[in-house]
């Protein structure tokens, strides 16, 4: 069953790739097993893609622009896998804009694959399990792997566990906003590209290209940040980002991603802790629930009690 | 000592109030049974305060806003704590922009308490410890308690474990980028006020608002959405946030609060599992690595081998 999941995935049949991603995002107990017997067969046989992350604000038109390196990666002949947020489970209903068609060019191509994400990705596109849908992916022979990230938050900063290079698009105009950004989704961008140059708004574009020039860092200590211009929609400055991903896809990157792999490792260790302690302590959590509602703990005494729990049981 | 503490912060020293802050936001161990003391000491004295929390992404000008509705309810008679991201401590030397004066005016009222978050705030406003703050200004007689908070992310989750109020900041014009926005940002907003409605930016403020108007949904049930425009700047609008707090502030709000503390109670059980736990099995957590760089164990087989631990550990 698994072994011809596996020889599905290999021969890049996308319904076998599907459904295994299914599998590896599902979280019954009787698929663990099965998930797991299929990620080490996978991880035997598969290269590193380059998995690239392109994050930023909403609306900065991060989907065009996936669009865009993915038509030209494919035009290279590259394989290419997009695990995107998908809008309609990001809203109560999805019905505020309607049903947008996205990336609807780079989805009739052969060389791609295209995978909105679950409706339990709560934290705009990195999950638990991004490694290892990224890592079906390459054992279906896709050679770029591109995660679409949301908004400026946990999933910010969980992307540094999962990609190999980091792409931060920014608004026309959005210099002046910099100090809210938290320092880390700043600095971890290997490329930050100033889109929707395009018409009346390419001047502010180079302007706020410009303000950030004057500030640029290093990434991982073998990369300088690069800052670009684009127009996903016109097609402006494209070229300049396939250059900069090429340059990046031929640096060694061996010693980063041993650094990165074990960031993942302990990241997604804490996360399998806590699933587990919780349930370990769900009944007392539940009594000490029942304090706080009857009003004989407030809610101060019942965390002492149970940091107190927690020791007695674990020590 | 506590004791000596305790009666400074409930006779209004600002320094008494500032001094237990640090020392609840300390992660030192000795630091800790003192800490406890005192947040039991006020829990039992203090009145539930208003909790507000503005938010919005970066540059809609939340410490403007702030300092407009601050004034504001100082000149109601209220006394107001604002706990707030300090801008220096999200950028690395906090240099591009210079140093802003934020909330001067503000700053200046003795019935006002500022404090800009610690620089381990990574997550744009709200802490592990952010109830246990709230509390303490409301020990020191500030009877609203606001948090200024960034972003889109994780802090925008953890938003609903600490405030009774949500506000919403938002841009002008920023009506299309709403399919960005993941579900639970809008949906806990029980205000969401379009700012920087002044000059040529009125007219497109006027139709954002019109824009959210017609999908306005309940908060909390017993909140209907409230969509303003207003200029912080100018004041324009700021009278009729401040009748949305006042009718807010005036609801029942003992069930909602007890809802609130549950969830508060959950989140802070799993953050205090996963540092012991993490604790406790450093030494294989520290093995498991150690095989992966030497290439012993590839990263998903180290995963699958801490799960396989962490189940013989603590079943």
């Amino acid at each position: 069953m698994i072994k011809d999941l596996f020889k599905g995935i290999r021969a890049g049949d996308r319904f076998a790739l599907s459904r295994a991603i299914t599998m590896v995002e599902s979280k019954r107990p009787d698929q663990r097993a099965e998930a797991q017997e299929l990620l080490i067969r996978c991880e035997e046989v598969v290269k590193n893609p380059l998995v690239v992350s392109v994050t930023g604000p909403p609306g900065v038109g991060k989907s065009t622009f996936i669009e865009a390196i993915g038509l030209a990666l494919v035009e290279q002949g590259h394989r290419v896998a997009v695990l995107s947020v998908d809008p309609a489970s990001q809203m109560s209903g999805g019905s505020i804009l309607g049903d947008k068609t996205r990336m609807a060019m780079l989805g009739r191509s052969a060389q791609a694959y295209i995978r909105p994400s679950s409706n339990n990705n709560q934290y705009g596109g990195i999950t638990t399990v991004s490694r290892e849908t990224g890592m079906l992916c390459a054992a279906a022979g896709y050679d770029h792997v591109i995660f679409e990230t949301v908004g400026i938050g946990q999933s910010e900063s969980d992307v540094r566990f999962i990609a190999d290079m980091v792409i931060l698009l920014l608004q026309p105009g959005s210099g002046d906003e910099l100090q809210g950004y938290k320092r880390g989704v700043l600095e971890q961008a290997h490329l930050l590209v100033v889109n929707k140059a395009d018409g009346e708004q390419q001047q502010l574009a180079e302007h706020t290209r410009l303000s950030f020039e004057t500030n640029r860092m290093m990434v991982d200590q073998i990369w300088q940040q690069r800052i670009l211009v684009a127009s996903a929609l016109s097609g402006y400055g494209i070229p300049e980002v396939m250059n900069a991903l090429s340059e990046f896809g031929q640096l060694d990157l061996v010693e980063l991603r041993l650094a990165r792999e074990q960031d993942w490792f302990r990241w997604r260790t804490e996360d399998l802790i806590r699933s587990k302690v919780a349930e370990m302590l769900a009944p007392e959590i539940k009594s000490l629930l029942q304090d706080m509602e009857k009003g004989t703990l407030s809610p101060t005494q019942a965390l002492f009690r149970f940091d107190e729990l927690l020791h007695e049981r674990l020590d």
